[in-house]
C-alpha cells in the first residue's frame, strides 16, 4: 500500500443470479467511475456471488457518503428469494489504515512488519504495540510507536481477565482496521473474538488443520513430516479454526531438530502474516462462512 | 476440461477507458447471459484493457453466429482514438479441442499428456503425433492415435525443409487448436512460426531467459545454479524468446550431475507444459506484445 | 537408477558413540572400497547413528557374500550397552529391482511410473500390476506387463479377504523390493501390512497428518486451506499413520472446486510417489520408529 | 547459530582417491573426536573430494593449535599426483563470528538480519554497518551498532575511489568473517573483490544468470516471466558472476507491476541472503572454481 491516488474499494456479495455485474458496472459507469481493478467469483456450493471493484476516487461524480447512499439502492435489488441480504462495503484508500499489534517475546513478526513500514511498502499507521512481556518495548519505541506492557499471569484467571480488559481498552482506543496477534501466545477469550470479529488476525505456526494448539513444531517433529507451515487466519472463538487467509510451507529434513524447525518456520510465519495483513487491509479478503475469497 | 455444460468464452482486449465493463456486461445481461467466470486486467504500461467472460450457452438468447454478430457491434465502440482496434474472440466449449503433438525420443511429456487424456482431465482430441524418431510410435498407437514418423536429417537443409513441409501438411489437415512441441528438439522455420502463430506451444527445459538454446541443463550445471526450471511459451521466429505462458522451478544441489538435472527437470517440464496447454485450450491466455495475461 | 556400474549400498544404524565412522571407513579402505557416496546422521532424540555408504563393486576385494560376512564382524562391535543391535543391510545394484503395483481406476500414477521406466530413468522390473478394476489393463499390457484384475467386492468381508489372499499370492510370487499402492483405494488388512512391512509404499492424497482417511480433497475444500498436498508413506496397520517418506504441496485458491483440487492434486501425487519409490529402491530411506532418514 | 557447546568444524578438499574418509575418520577417532555432523561429496567432473566434519571440542585430546598441526600431517598425504594441494580449514565455533554490513537506502535486508540477531537465531557480532546513504543510521544505532555514512558520489571516480578506501579501512578494522552487501547498490572495485575474496557476500535481486546488472525487476517485467528470484553469491570482479550460494523464487502474475515485483522480491532477497550468510558463517560453503558445495 504505497501512497498513491485515492481510490474507492467496493466489496459486495449476494446470492448469485444474472445481471449483477451489469447492474454494478452500469451504476459505476453512470457515475463516471474509472475501474482500475475488478474481480468476480461465484461459489458453486453456496451459490453466492462475490465481487471487488476498485475505482479512482477522482473519477466518481459522487462524494463518498453519496456514493454509499446511491450504491445501497443498487445493492438492495439483490436480496435473495429467501430474504438473504447482500453484504457490501465501500472503503476509502484515502483513509490511512490503523493497526494495533499484540506480541510476546518472539521478535521476528514485529521486526518484519516494522521493516515493511520503514520500506514504505506497508503504508499503515501502527498505533500501538501491546506486549505480554517487556522485551519488545525498545525496538517498538525506537520507531516512535507506543508500547504497552500488559502481563498475563499464568496462574490467575482473574488477573488474566483484567489483562484482556486492559488490552481491549488499549486496542479500542484506536478503532483499528486490524488487530494483529503477531506471535502473541495468548488465547483471546470468546467475547474479544466476537468483539473484533473480522478484524483480528492470528499467525499460527503450523499448516492448519495439522498441529492445532500448543507446540506445533514439536508435534511436527514427532510425526516426521517433510514440510512445515504457517497459517494466517481470522481469530474466532474456536481455537485455530477460523477462516484461513494465507498459508505457506518450507521443507525440513531428518537433520532438522525442533529448534531448527522453529528457526526455519519463522521465515514462513512472518511472510504469511505480512501477506494476510496486506490483503486484509486492502479489503481483498471476503469471508463467507468459514472460507475466504482472496481477490 | 472435463465434459460439462456448454459455454461461450469471450476474450476481449482494447485501449482502456471507462464504460467497457458496463457495456459488455449490459450486453450479456440483456442477452440473458449467466456469467460463470469473469476476469479483468488493465496493463498500466500499454493502457490496454483485457477481459475474459464465460457464460452458459443455454442462458444466451442468441445462437453462436448471432452472438458473434451482435457482439461485434459492442466491440466496435471501443476502437482507440489512434484507430487501434479491439481484439476479441468467442469460443464455444461445445466444440472439442483438436491437438497435434510433435515429439522426439523423450517420452515424458507424451506420457503425461496421454495420461491426462486417459484420466479424463484433459478432454481433447489428440489427432496425431509426429515424431522425428520412431520410438514413441507404439505408445501413441496403443492409444488409437495415428503416429507419423518424419525424420529430420541433420546434414541436409533440403531434406529438412521437406520434412517441415510434410509436418505442415500433417498438422494442417486437422486444423488444430494447438500444435504442441512436446520436446520436439527441432527449431521451426520462421514461416511455420508465422503460420501457426498463437497456436504453437513449446516447452523449453530452462527457466528462460536463462540458458536459451541448446543443452540448457549443461549450461545450468556449469553456472552452479541452485534451481532449474522449465518454460512453456508460444513459438516465434526468435528462438526461445516467444511470449511466456508458464514457468516453474525445482531445487538442485551440488550432488546433482547433469543426468540428475535432466531427470529432475522432466518433472517440471511435463507439468509446466500441461498447465500451459490447458490454459491455452481454455482460452485463458491473452497475448499482448511479448507478454501474456493468464486469466 | 539408469544402468550404471555395479555398486554396493551399505546402510547401517546403531546407538551413537565415537569411532563408528572410523571403523566402517577403515574396513572399507582396507577392502579397497572406492566410496562414491557417503552420508551420516545422528538423531539427538534417540541417540541413534545412521549411515549410508555406496562403494564401487569392482573396487572391493571381497565378493558379496564375503563382504557381508566380513562386515557383520564390524557391525557386531556396535551393539548398545543395553543390548540394542545394529541394523544393517548391503544391497547390490547389480540386482535389478522388482516392483509390483496395485491400482484402481485412476491412471495418473501408473502412467507416470510407466513413463519413467520408458524414459530409462527408473531402471526397474515392473513384474505385475494388480487392479481392483479392469480399466488400467490395456495400458499395462501395452507395456508387456501382466495385469491381474482382482475385484474387491464392497459388501462381502469374506470375498474381500479372499481378494487380499489372491493379491498376496500375486505379489509374493515375485518377491518384490517394493509393493506400490498407486492410488489403490483399498485398505490393506493388518496381516498384509505386517507381511510387507518396510516394502509397501502408499500415496495418500493429502498433506498428512491433515485429512486422514477418505475424501481428503473434500475435507480440504471444506476447511478452506490454501495449499493441498500429497504424502508417500510406508504402509502400517495404523491407517495413514506410517513413516513418511516424502511430501509436497500445490497452491489452490477460492476458485478451485473439489474436482479442480483432485486434478491439481494428481500432479503432486504422482511426483511425490515417484520420488519416494526411487529413494526406497535406492536404499536411501532408513526407518527408525515412525520417522525416516532420507540419505 | 544459537549459543551451544563448542565445536571444531573441519572442511577439507583434495583430489579424490580411496582411503580419504578412512584417514580422516581414523585420525579423529584416535583423537577421541565425537563427530556430530559429517558430509561428503565428490564432484565427478573435476574428480575433487570434499568433506565437512564437526566434532565436539571437549571430546578432542588436542587443543586447537595442536589439532591444526596434527591434521596438517594427515592432509599432506592427499596431494594430487599433479601436485595439487588439499585445501582445508579448522574453524572454532567458540570464536564468535564478526560481520560488517554495507547498505544503501533499502531497509529490508538490514531489518531482517537485525531481527535474526535479536531473536538469538543468528549469534553473530555485527560490528558495523556502512551506508552510502544516511537513512539506515537510526535503526542501526538503536541496536547499539556503529553506523558509518560513507557517500559514493556518482560523478567523481576519484571521490568514489576514496570512499571505497574508507570502506576498506572501516571493514578491515574488524577483520570480519563476512562482509555482507545487503542491497549496497555499489559495484566493488576488483581490488576489493580480491582483498575480500571468499568473505564478501552479495544479494542480487534476480534469479541469476537471468537479468544481470541494473534494474533486474524492470528486465523481468519486460520479458514477462512468471517467477522472479534472488541470488546470494560471493563477490568477484566479474559482476554478478561469482559462485552462487543460494537462490529462490516467488511467483508473479500479469497483474504485478514493477513496484509489485520490487515488493514481492524483497521477501525472497532477505531470506536468500540470510540463508547464504548463515551457511557461510557455519563453514558450510566450499567453493571450487565457480561452483559451491553446500554441506
Amino acid at each position: 500500500m504505497p501512497s498513491q491516488e485515492r481510490r474507492y474499494v467496493i466489496t459486495f456479495g449476494c446470492p448469485d443470479r444474472t445481471g449483477i455485474v451489469a447492474a454494478i458496472s452500469s451504476f459505476l459507469a453512470d457515475a463516471g467511475g474509472w475501474i482500475v481493478e475488478a474481480a468476480y467469483h461465484t461459489d458453486p456450493d453456496t451459490n453466492w456471488f462475490f465481487t471487488r471493484q476498485v475505482v479512482r476516487a477522482d473519477s466518481v461524480s459522487y462524494d463518498l457518503p453519496a456514493l454509499r447512499t446511491a450504491f445501497a439502492d443498487v445493492a438492495a435489488r439483490f436480496a435473495g428469494p429467501d430474504g438473504s441480504q447482500p453484504a457490501w462495503r465501500i472503503a476509502d484508500t484515502g483513509q490511512r489504515r490503523r493497526v494495533v499489534l499484540a506480541v510476546s517475546k518472539e521478535p521476528h513478526c514485529l521486526y518484519d512488519i516494522l521493516g515493511r513500514v520503514a520500506a514504505g511498502e506497508l503504508d499503515v499507521d501502527v498505533r500501538a504495540v501491546i506486549g505480554n512481556h517487556a522485551e519488545l518495548g525498545p525496538i517498538t519505541e525506537a520507531h516512535g510507536i507506543p508500547f504497552h506492557h500488559v502481563p498475563f499471569p499464568a496462574g490467575s484467571p482473574q488477573a488474566k481477565a483484567s489483562a484482556f480488559e486492559r488490552m481491549r481498552e488499549l486496542v479500542d482506543e484506536h478503532d483499528p482496521h486490524a488487530v494483529v496477534l503477531a506471535r502473541f501466545m495468548q488465547v483471546l477469550p470468546p467475547e474479544l473474538c466476537a468483539h473484533w470479529a473480522g478484524r483480528a488476525l492470528n499467525i499460527h505456526h503450523s499448516f492448519l488443520p495439522s498441529f492445532m494448539g500448543a507446540r506445533p513444531y514439536h508435534q511436527a517433529h514427532l510425526r516426521g513430516v517433510k514440510l512445515i507451515g504457517a497459517t494466517c487466519h481470522y481469530v474466532t472463538a474456536d481455537l485455530d479454526a477460523g477462516p484461513i487467509v494465507e498459508q505457506d510451507v518450507i521443507r525440513v529434513a531428518h537433520g532438522d531438530t525442533v529448534p531448527d524447525m522453529v528457526r526455519k518456520g519463522r521465515d514462513i510465519e512472518k511472510i504469511v502474516l505480512a501477506r494476510g495483513l496486506r490483503w486484509h487491509l486492502e479489503n481483498r479478503v471476503l469471508v463467507h462462512g468459514n472460507r475466504t475469497v482472496i481477490f
